[in-house]
């Protein structure tokens, strides 16, 4: 393994995934739900298999895909993007993430990221040879919820800056961010001349009426905004790698040469199915938002029972848990030591932080359950504490 | 796009592909089949998505596919390779060139490549940041089978060489390497404490009872090489984007690595249906490789008809074309042209190599056609010429 990389190990993921398994603990870790998305999609998806289409989909996606991500967001955002030119299918959205860094980061080139971040953008940023320029991310003393300072994102800016990464909802924190915060981002975009990179795979979990705000929706962001997002989180089928970034011509053309070499394309029958879905399941991902709700309750009200001292959650799959009234300082080694002690598996949020003692005390749980494997993780932290 | 990446254009295959939906021609130019695999394939990756295989399968891929991999090499070949730590599941044999480069290569690393070569391996060292230093392939003045000179590549190897990069059978050269060629390869990696990365897609298409050598299967090889392959070939379905790389555990680790954080992991499903293919499909694949054969002769025959001098072809799915004959020279040209022109789509060899002027004159197509359509592609040339 070349050097810069010799830093990243098994993503945490992987890792927490394999010791549930082992251990046969629940697993509230990774962020993939227990049901599927919805039959008709599994069915189109069969169906387009048996019936051939099973060869090479165009490079940059089935124009059907393409066609359907940008009605998606003109309906829902009232922004255009060219089918053609400006909608790009990856491999899931971890794809379009890699494709982008690698494409538009440089070395030498600084990104301001937000910590805690998805594990992914650290690695791709190390492996492109950019620097991170991290902006912490913390609770709010007055209600909870995490937020940055705006004087540190101006801070983190300097002449190096290449881009802004941003990720909303957020994974881990789950906070969905507001216009005004992003407005924050989109100024020193704008005042730099930067690229912003988002990552809006749970543009459809902003709970409790809250607008996602899509951070290429801000004046003068458009022309400098890529966006990833992805069927497998939208459509509860996360094994698909089923993703897209839509963005101006030259930045998505700029994914399409570096994806072109990582992966040639996404899957084909998959895509055209997630085409239909994207036009015709919009009930059913009305109802999903609403049940995670439902769930994201339920295992903050069992967290809190069991002890935890629980985060506020405006989107997502996850929530975030205090560990310290447990008399616990260290996630990492509570994470470990939960599924075979306590048989339940959580990921520790110390490794999305460059700042590691930042995040040493929380444990990331994921809801996107049936609540009976909720309740009976619950049962199992309860009895373990 | 980041300045290194900027000669990088399109790739021919999406290209050519394009301008044959385009212009209505026979599309000989992109290799994939016309006629999907086996209807029991199908229609098992059609059940495990109906039944619920939809969710994150483990990154380096399903237990069931790493178990089938390594039996299905050990009963072709007699090597042995942990399911476990040295088989990883990749999206398509295109990933795990990218993830091995990716993870091997470090900036200003040399790479000993045969060219012509398939277009992303030198998107890739470039990306790494690495140095490409190109063997030249020529055809046997006496057999037409394209060769090297070892002299060459032992003229190539140098104190910053990291990697040797083979691909055999050899797309697009057709040549399928013999242990003695191969030996040559093993020598210079042996003595000079080489990785090998050797691009195997084409395993189980050597024609006329030649053996296909895996690099790996040579004295003290299988330690230092890295081998990728895939089922979208092997089972005619290339838009699943299946594959695998198999090597010592070091290797398939540092591929591991870098390849969670470039797709996280391939589909879910499709790995369970390829898993049960390479235990069962065996007679498929053998009848499979009969009928291209056929097919090789039958395109080869219908070219030298059209005008063509036609090159030897032992593997693969492609034969190369001399325009000479036909009073061309600029095979690049004549590939924009030939679809309008002639109704015919087919690959510029060009674009292969590093040293043009070597490949100007050569045109690849694919014969992995149903015979009418490669017929009609004969017929349409004759007319055209
Ligand atoms: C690609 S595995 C990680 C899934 C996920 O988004 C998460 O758990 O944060
Ligand atoms: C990934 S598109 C290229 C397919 C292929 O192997 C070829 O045509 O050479």
């Amino acid at each position: 393994l070349i050097e810069r990389m010799r830093a990243y190990g098994e993503t945490v993921f992987a890792e927490m995934t394999r010791l549930a398994t082992e251990t046969g603990a629940v697993n509230l870790g990774q962020g993939f739900p227990d049901t599927d998305g919805p039959a008709s999609l599994l069915e189109a998806a069969a169906r387009h298999i048996r019936e051939g289409v099973n060869q090479y989909p165009p490079g940059p996606g089935h124009p059907e895909l393409r066609r359907a991500v940008s009605r998606y967001r003109a309906r829902h955002y009232g922004t255009e993007y060219d089918p053609d030119t400006e909608v790009h299918a990856t491999v899931g959205a971890t794809a379009g993430i890699a494709a982008a860094l690698l494409a538009l980061v440089d070395r030498g080139d600084e990104v301001v990221v937000f910590e805690p971040m998805y594990d992914s953008y650290a690695a791709m940023i190390t492996l492109a040879g950019g620097v991170r320029r991290p902006v912490m991310l913390r609770p709010d003393p007055a209600t909870g919820r995490f937020t940055f300072d705006p004087a540190e994102l101006r801070a983190a800016v300097g002449p190096r800056t290449r881009m802004v990464l941003v990720n909303t909802p957020h994974n881990p924190t789950g906070t969905v961010f507001t216009a005004e915060e992003l407005e924050h981002v989109a100024a020193v975009c704008r005042e730099h001349d930067l690229i912003a990179f988002t990552d809006e795979v749970y543009e459809f979990l902003a709970f409790d009426g809250r607008p996602h705000v899509p951070l290429a929706s801000l004046p003068g962001m458009r022309e400098r905004t890529l966006t990833a997002s992805s069927a497998g989180k939208m459509f509860a089928v996360t094994g698909w790698k089923t993703g897209w970034v839509t963005g101006p011509e030259p930045l998505v053309g700029a994914v399409r040469r570096v994806n072109q070499f990582l992966t040639f394309s996404a899957n084909g029958a998959l895509q055209l199915a997630v085409a239909e879905a994207l036009d015709t399941q919009g009930e059913w991902v009305a109802a999903q938002r609403d049940t995670l709700r439902g769930k994201r309750d339920r295992l903050a009200a069992g967290l809190a029972d069991a002890g935890f001292d629980v985060g506020v959650c405006e989107g997502t799959y996850f929530v975030m848990a205090d560990i310290r009234p447990l008399g616990r300082t260290d996630g990492v080694e509570l994470a470990r030591a939960l599924p075979r002690e306590a048989g339940v598996a959580a990921i520790p949020a110390q490794v999305f932080y460059d700042r590691q003692e930042e995040g040493a005390h929380l444990l990331r749980f994921a809801f996107c359950k049936e609540d009976a494997v909720l309740d009976e993780a619950v049962a199992r932290l309860s009895a373990w504490h």
